[in-house]
């Protein structure tokens, strides 16, 4: 598949006020990610995982903490990197926000079995 | 770097145009592509690269041109995904467009010497 049509392709929803859209080659993945349940009151808790990620913020604002770095407030067009094993989180500051995320290598778990 | 805040980074001149903004960990890059020359009345001609390449459309409409098949007609939300080796192309149909390209391993080419 060379294209994710986004009007033809339904979202699979992974819990309430979180679904996605994704499209992947053999090493690389790009998942679109659509929240609609925010402001949140504080982030999601860390995590880390092996793959390499970059972030376009499409839609919304949130709060990006990585590391042991202070947080930043990202808007619209912003871009965030993080290698891997990384800890990082996000915390949404609008009610609704659309991040791209990319990985490499391919995030296996969120392909359907 | 962890993140590149839009209003923050100036933009890289590829040529009239095209600019850019860049963000990459060691195997991953996201290059915020934008083209202000549109509408075109061809499509680039045909290119390939050993690297894989996923796309998001954030802005604009082009035509997506994949290995022999029909051209696909992309906008806003859209996304597009080339296996390494691949021969790819696109046409702006829209005067401007935005488009986040993402590639493994790094477009080395597209790092400042």
């Amino acid at each position: 598949m060379s294209t994710l049509l986004f009007d033809k392709t339904p979202w699979e929803v992974v819990k309430k006020g979180l679904k996605r859209k994704i499209i992947y080659t053999g090493n690389l993945m790009n998942v679109l990610i659509e929240f609609s349940d925010g402001p949140w009151d504080h982030p999601e808790p860390y995590h880390s995982h092996p793959h390499e990620q970059t972030s376009y913020i499409a839609e919304g604002e949130i709060l990006f903490f990585y590391d042991d770095e202070k947080e930043q407030h990202l808007r619209k067009g912003d871009m965030f990197a993080v290698p891997s094993g990384i800890k990082h989180t996000i915390q949404l500051l609008t009610r609704e926000a659309r991040l791209v995320d990319s990985f490499t290598p391919l995030r296996e778990e969120f392909l359907k079995k």
